[in-house]
């Protein structure tokens, strides 16, 4: 069993209200109310420009140049691709790009995204991959579960693009990576003393992350 | 202006919103259900634990001998006295050593906290300052403002010692301290282009700490 | 002024102890000891990998997306281009990758690297800047001299390629633009009773730079 | 055996350059030159600054309580203690705290805290404690060995004070906690994977140990 299996297994409960949460549910039947979608992706945003500073963070902690690569990709994909495709996605739900700039973080988006920053500065590169692996691996987990589950009403549903991003190659194929370079660093500073910590951190980022999507559901009420 | 008044003053709603939070008012009245004010103590003590971090982190990030000794007095005043002064308080309310021990950081405590550090791990000294300060000189306001409002009642309220602890002179002192500290860096490192990153740390720091006595707040329904 | 041409008029005998080394006047002129030549280009490839690291650093530090996009450009040099060229430059010189990687850092590498890198996580992204200026824009200074002052005979220098790499358009406005971030940093960081502090940074990586060319020029004796 | 014993067996050389090195043997001997001591005794007090930050990351960077108790302990023996003591040492041998203060951090003083910190900044808890052993065992050990062989003529040394600081109970014994507290971290962070990694830092910790001493000696001639 893998490092990211074991910390799930570990972390069940978390893991599931994080996975299966109510935002999830409604994305993926289509059901989910539009401010709750636009509130999300607007924090979204926020989340990975904060996400781009974790990498780099990754860089620096790297001990080798291989290691160093394979969080450089992390930060290009972020900074040179993908902040500019959610730009693009938030236009197709009418939010200009100085709208979305002008927003303010969200407490769960604080929370997650500080968390996993101190996480990763405090301790070492694993603590850090410990720290993203609920983001990278369950975004990986939740869209090709949505995608199977819902295959049949997929066309019509409005947040079908966002469904088959996660669902699609790229992205299981980038989290796989992500969870095999996870263990290698395992490899060389895995012990079974540390294990509970590195379970902590799973545990504590997995909650925050289901924060997130809970963030995104209340904002129908506050915010439209 | 010192640089706290300033920022108090242009964080006014999120300032107020914390400084008379409900949980305050309730605690100076004394009508704070027992189970919020307990749940509250034991999350203030994990928050203190990441306070003596954030004070070491000051010391590492001094630029003088003065600044590593004004930041140091931070970590052993925690360290050395105030953890074991919070047991003891804890006592006095039915919760164990154990007990407090084994608790997990609550969502709030981790978000103020990680902001925190992580403020001051990217940023200078002056950042770190700043996101510590709502903390810092706000308990010493708020101890002061309920001594001052409730105190021909004081005798009988049962958080008494919270608030004559943050109202006595010794908190006083040590805030006012910190005021002169923080003004200090702020000679040094102040420009007024970079201000308004700092009245952003301040007003996220505040609206954070005001979540924290949500927390408080919350409890009761949860957790009794 | 810019902040670059202030530090450099308040350098001034550490800078010329740099920029007129020894070792690069007999790289200039031809005359230089292949043997010095070779261990500096070993040292310089372990050298860039800290380096990556100080950009990624920069880009974990930066307070701007746009701030985050200049430092990762810095990054990517390295890790995506420079180190491969590196390798290949190294390889004309009759040494092998598996010789370059297995070498160990000098310490005049170390010494230099580690006062970056430190100086940029213990202060803010103007520090980092100011410790990194000496070699990037020093570089482009000293390239840009030596290809001026010995243009006639550079067709026989068995360091023309090194020369003409710094000399090159393509690293002078590397350097340019580095040296116009690093004002928009001033622009915002920068005070007058801080500067005395960023001079001594750059004092200090000036002095760190000489001792890497120093190294080049004691290897001689000691290595071949 | 524990991991300074196996740090140590495996940088053989390195180890012994540095604790035979020519410094020490003259400073039991009694003959190093009174100039090479006073170099030393100035650089060691800045040296002494920048570990009191080590230690402080140290706490920054403890996973427990009883972590970052012990990493204040190193804290505050600095900057409550030896820094004060180290003037009124230095002013035994003719210099002023003004003097004192005014000094320039030399290269190697520079080299050796540099990669401390940032060792340990970019690593975790083990990484810091094993490049900070070698100045902190290391002293003991050469406190003892140079009493035990000089202690015949030790009334007449002149460096009586210093050799009797570092061989004495005091002394001996916070060298003797240190290295259970690494061993404590190291049973729950170690590998045998890892293990290359810390012997890295360990031998190069020690290579820039023995520098420090090497500019003592080489003060006299640049000094006096």
């Amino acid at each position: 069993m893998d490092l990211f299996q074991r910390l799930k297994t570990d972390a069940r409960p978390e893991w599931s209200a994080y996975v299966s949460h109510e935002f999830v549910e409604q994305l993926g039947a289509g059901s989910l109310p539009e401010g709750c979608f636009r509130h999300y992706l607007v924090q979204d945003y926020l989340f990975l420009i904060q996400f781009a500073r974790a990498y780099a963070l990754g860089v620096y902690k790297s001990p080798t140049i291989d290691d160093m690569r394979a969080s450089l990709e992390g930060v290009k994909a972020i900074l040179d691709t993908e902040l500019d495709l959610h730009i693009e996605l938030c236009a197709g739900w009418g939010m200009t790009r100085p709208m979305i700039e002008a927003a303010e973080e969200d407490r769960p988006t604080m929370a997650y995204t500080r968390f996993v920053l101190e996480t990763g500065m405090a301790g070492d590169l694993l603590d850090l991959q410990v720290a993203l692996a609920p983001c990278i691996i369950g975004y990986a987990e939740i869209g090709a579960d949505l995608k199977k589950r819902h295959t049949a009403k997929i066309a019509g549903n409005p947040y079908r693009r966002w469904i088959e991003e996660y669902a699609g190659d790229l992205y299981q194929e980038l989290a796989r990576e992500f969870g095999i370079w996870m263990d290698k660093s395992a490899k060389i500073y895995l012990t079974e003393s540390r294990y509970p910590r590195l379970a902590t951190i799973f545990r504590k980022a997995s909650i925050l992350e289901a924060d997130f999507w809970q963030m995104g559901l209340d904002a129908e009420a506050t915010q439209r």
